[in-house]
């Protein structure tokens, strides 16, 4: 008999966690989850995650595909997310359960991402957003960021923009197919969406942007670092703390 | 020479305390921002809040004023904020500090208040919003919870919704002038303005419109719970963690 084919949503405050993959050192999300599959089914089952989020980082639809033999999984879907949370800390939630193909995989099947950044712009933090915004305590120019934004917008290389940790050899090439930046007051939200994302790209645009915001580089400097491929060429990476992997999509 | 009076704006993330007012059990952020001033003014020097908030509930714009010996201000104003900051715990900050004349009362001269309420709704909770929001696993009937709102605005006896640790003899009068509900897929915020609120009487107005929106009353039972005076006649307190006191008018 086939296994039973699951893939999950799942939600979490990444300020107590080591990231999504489990490493040597620190605690992943992905551990704490499969312990709780463990306490539920009496075995354990990996799962594999869309995503390899950084340490501190949020997600509230990180996707994520499991199977679990068909004759140890009894109960009604609909009881799969009570059952597995009831073993979960409060920072990590299964928000939703479904039955997949044998064909599906979370990491390889997915066509795009979109991940959100907050940044709160005051001479001090909010207390409220304290753990999911970066703190800027200058202002911020608007019109220059979104100009910034409009060139990191398409199918670019965007070696200049992933981290040091990424594969040499790995392909750079990426589509970002929305690149808006939002106000409301003192808070701004970046929402970046696009085929699939380099180590850090979301966070070294945001800092990037947020430096043009800031005057340090014009937008018109963007094209120039896509082409420069060259890590150095650009700016600063934002804090993981205000990054949410928003959603995943198939 | 008069002394310096300064009205304060203060934000706190209200989890860990006891409340806004100094008592005899738990930490108050009140205590806490005194204890700040004092460190940095070096004598002990009273605030007054324009409310009293309860245990765990948050503020984005509480106001108080205080008065400084005019021999001890020796600072900028515009440095204040981030002199007693530098004294004070991340979930709790001042915002903002200016100067006011002499017969500036924050509790007394305050013309309204508007309070926000959050709500979640999913059959979990969402782990960024679980110390901001109330989780409710339950679908809510926005129309009817909006038809029962309409029947809180207005000028009311609002002793029906008044916690039973207010004073009998209060007059429990109370214009309400905003009772908004706005709804962003799971999420719910309730906005109440008001010229001023009785002891728990956001939390009991919220409670009886989420019951309203779970069926539990009707909207038509609100006029009759008004006009009964009676707090066993209305519906349960929200819980504290929902709750933000966002903005002091005067």
């Amino acid at each position: 008999m086939d296994p039973v084919k699951l893939k999950l949503t799942i939600a979490y405050d990444g300020a107590g966690y080591a990231g999504w993959q489990t490493q040597a050192s620190g605690l992943a999300v992905q551990e704490v989850v499969e312990k709780a599959i463990e306490s539920v089914f009496g075995a354990r089952h990996a799962i594999h995650g869309s995503s390899r989020t950084d340490a501190g980082v949020h997600a509230r639809g990180m996707a994520a595909h499991l199977e679990i033999p068909r004759e140890r999984f009894t109960m009604p879907l609909r009881k799969f997310c009570l059952a597995i949370n009831a073993h979960l800390p409060p920072d990590v939630r299964v928000m939703a359960a479904k039955r997949v193909p044998g064909s599906f995989h979370a990491r390889f099947g997915a066509k795009g991402k979109q991940y959100r950044y907050l940044v709160y712009t005051h001479l001090c933090h909010d207390p409220l957003l304290r753990g999911q915004a970066w703190l800027v305590t200058h202002k911020l120019d608007l019109p220059a960021m979104r100009a910034a934004a409009a060139h990191i917008v398409g199918k670019h290389d965007f070696a200049a923009f992933a981290g040091s940790r990424h594969e040499k050899r790995e392909n750079t090439v990426r589509t970002v197919t929305t690149c808006d930046i939002r106000r409301a007051g003192r808070l701004f939200t970046f929402i970046i969406e696009g085929d699939g994302f380099l180590y850090r790209m979301c966070r070294s645009i945001v800092g990037t942007l947020v430096q043009v915001g800031l005057g340090k580089y014009s937008a018109d400097e963007i094209p120039g670092m896509l082409a420069g491929k060259d890590r150095r060429l650009s700016g600063m990476s934002a804090p993981a703390h205000g990054l949410v992997l928003w959603k995943v999509f198939y």
